[in-house]
């Protein structure tokens, strides 16, 4: 295990300047005129692995952009399997989203590295790459590793579950590893147990067949003035979502549960830091790292309708949109939400205005047994590498994948997260302490050899 | 007066291909990239009454858009001296919105010429010089003309009130005259004797530092549903403006006027074919047409925030933007009505976001007596072309100007439209009738010489 840590201190530089090029390549999923950058991140990729040691690199089809696999075996039948999942794929991000710099350019300042994808999930992805590399090179890898990268996280990897369907027995293991969540603070570490499941949708509501003079205005529904009363009806005053049935599935949070979350509860300051809004917000009865983690939520993640631009042009546009968005919670199904919800714009939508709603990805909440030996092996990992023992907290955001491992292929997930709270993933400036990647790399040497002391292949 | 009709019918298709150069002209008044086509559009004009036999013609400098100007005054000291008045500059307009050709290439079909401007306002600025064009050209013009166009009407004519206190000598006039209003269908003429007052302003709800991951939700309140819970804090079930006082100075409609409104009415198929929207909406216990006119109204021009692009962002916008209109009657002040509304959102706003307002430009609404000789020679001239006597109608829309001139000038003002309800001011593919523009040209004809009958020069 020295040999695999001495390795990486040996190639710091060398790793870090490979995440440098894959940063470079704008992987963004969602959108069309990136295409050929996600299929240029996955052959990048490929050719990474294959440098890594690993065995059966393939970049395979799916019905939207591809996989990379790749495996090492040689561990022998009675040492355990661990798939390690991943997504090469990242968020939108443009210059006028106040970027300080090019998204895709990476530069390092302060100690971190800034560019889209550097916390999510490009950096924690070549933390994981490079750390099995460590141990394959210097011979000391105890267990079997899979290795799962996708292109499609970002928008809710909607043709993942069918490929893992599919691929059931390429990918049959004892532990899947997933690098793609946070720690609470540089110097305190969290094991993430529990992450939230997502729905999306969006609602258009139209009125006039096209825009009109507002001049015409007190005999039409306005339809931005409409969508507005419609979200208006989807909180009541105390920060719940005002949805029949929505909270019906929520799993409580249990006494342990609250009182470990309570002694991780962030501070007002923590609380600025992360956020900067005027004062916090949310569900009553419960502390903030409750609502966070432990609380569905719906959000509104965009408007639009009317005249936007410079100037004023007194319009009532045709039409307005938003989209929408829950965050759920272990029982919440994201089908049965995307239904409650849908109720109930029906409900709040009046005659004086049409509407339409479109479906887009989700995926189902997930938590592992805090005892489970694979959490405990990640606990012993983190406690090795800070010296101290990690937080045990939930997630608030979504790894749709995480719940389709467990139901599929049955397999117990450990999010071994390095990113930190101010990485501003999904905004501008993104950014992965170089700290946060070197204590990473030798997290997952010690995790590989904790996993292997405490976790016999059945 | 027959020679100048027959000038008139002469000139049809020379008059038509003015205005076709006119509109190709991207006079853009809002938009700070089309400066220089606001000042082309200036210059061309000029040129234009040159020819029409003006005098004095001038381009005459601003803080804003130019005013061009030119006068004939030598119809003598005994005859009325007639202020027309017009705005050369257009609404934005983009082939995105829903225009079928380019906005800014006019084309004929079925009957119309279609482009930004067709009606509001270059189309009727055409009818009025071109018809006092004949009248000069033929030696029968028994009035003195003022012309005055500017170029700021669409972004609510910020200088004009200023130019016109300056130049109150070059102004002085017995009557003000405007064409940028529509008659009630191609078949039924209608006399505007009042226009709403505008008020317009932006506001902009903020939350985070920055965009934040949406797995954050539920401990941030989001900007843009809280934008959404102020909107529709802003009118009540009833459809009344939930602002405190804001109808408190609202002149009601008189007996009389409620009359002739209800003989005016629009019924459910007109209603349809002006909006094509699902159901009629609106103050309780006003009609259709006295909710267009009479009655005062809250409008969101546009909204914008989060994410608007395709695909889905799962982001919590950092901020959130509404831009808001009133419509108002007499006797509304708009800095007065700005000032409440701006108090209501304060009150609505919560402390867990911060707002910000911006207010842009607005006017005051305007009333002229039905029984004003001037509106007495514009019903004569309507129903000597028409063969039928014109609605008495109050307009929605409005023409600051209109009562800046009252006020700063003093004078009655009769609002000579020939626009059509379906001519899609403001919208995608505006159009003006050729119809409506050739029975324009011979009713200013007409009503330059009943007025000439009724109005001596005091």
């Amino acid at each position: 295990m020295q040999s695999a840590l001495a390795y990486i201190k040996k190639n710091h530089s060398v790793f870090q300047a490979d995440l440098e090029t894959f940063l470079r390549i704008p992987s963004v999923s969602t959108e069309p005129r990136h295409r050929a950058d996600v299929e240029q991140a996955a052959g990048w990729l490929a050719q990474q692995m294959e440098a890594a040691g690993l065995h059966d690199v393939s970049v395979l089809e799916t019905h939207g952009h591809p996989v990379v696999f790749g495996q090492w075996l040689a561990a022998g039948e009675s040492a355990p399997t661990v798939l390690v999942y991943g997504h090469y794929d990242v968020q939108p991000a443009a210059m006028e989203d106040g970027w300080a710099q090019d998204p895709f350019e990476p530069v390092i300042k302060d100690g971190r590295i800034i560019a889209r994808g550097a916390t999510d999930d490009k950096g924690q992805v070549m933390v994981q790459l490079k750390a099995w590399q460590a141990l394959l090179a210097t011979g000391t890898c105890p267990v079997n590793i899979k290795f799962l990268v996708e292109g499609e996280e970002e928008i809710g990897s909607p043709h993942l579950p069918a490929f893992v369907e599919e691929h059931r027995e390429m990918l049959q293991a004892d532990v899947c590893v997933v690098s793609d969540t946070s720690i609470r603070g540089p110097d305190q570490p969290s094991l993430v147990y529990g992450i939230r499941g997502l729905m999306t949708m969006e609602l258009i509501v139209s009125g006039p067949r096209q825009d009109l003079h507002s001049g015409l205005g007190g005999m039409v529904h306005n339809p931005c003035q409409a969508l507005a009363e419609i979200i208006a009806g989807l909180h009541d005053a105390s920060g719940r979502v005002a949805v029949p049935g929505f909270y019906e599935s929520v799993r409580d949070l249990t006494d342990m549960e609250r009182r470990a979350l309570a002694r991780a509860d962030l501070s007002r300051d923590e609380w600025d830091a992360l956020t900067g809004a005027p004062e916090p917000w949310g569900e009553e009865g419960y502390t903030l790292l409750e609502r966070f983690g432990g609380r569905p939520t719906l959000e509104i993640n965009g408007i639009r309708g009317g005249y936007g631009g410079p100037g004023f042009k007194t319009v009532i546009g045709a039409s307005a949109m938003a989209k929408i968005s829950c965050r759920l919670v272990p029982d919440q199904d994201p089908d049965h939400i995307h239904d409650l919800v849908a109720a109930r714009i029906r409900e709040l939508a009046p005659a004086t205005v049409r509407i339409e709603l479109v479906r887009h990805a989700g995926g189902y909440p997930a938590l592992t047994d805090p005892d489970h030996p694979a959490l405990q092996a990640a606990r012993a990992a983190y406690e090795r590498c800070w010296g101290k023992e990690p937080l045990l907290m939930r997630e608030g955001g979504s790894i749709p994948i995480v719940a389709d491992f467990q139901r599929i292929l049955d397999l117990p997930v450990v999010l071994l997260g390095f990113g930190l709270s101010d990485s501003r993933i999904h905004g501008p400036n993104e950014n992965f302490p170089l700290e946060m990647f070197h204590r990473g790399l030798d997290t997952v040497v010690y995790f590989a050899h904790e996993l292997a002391g405490r976790l016999v292949r059945s």
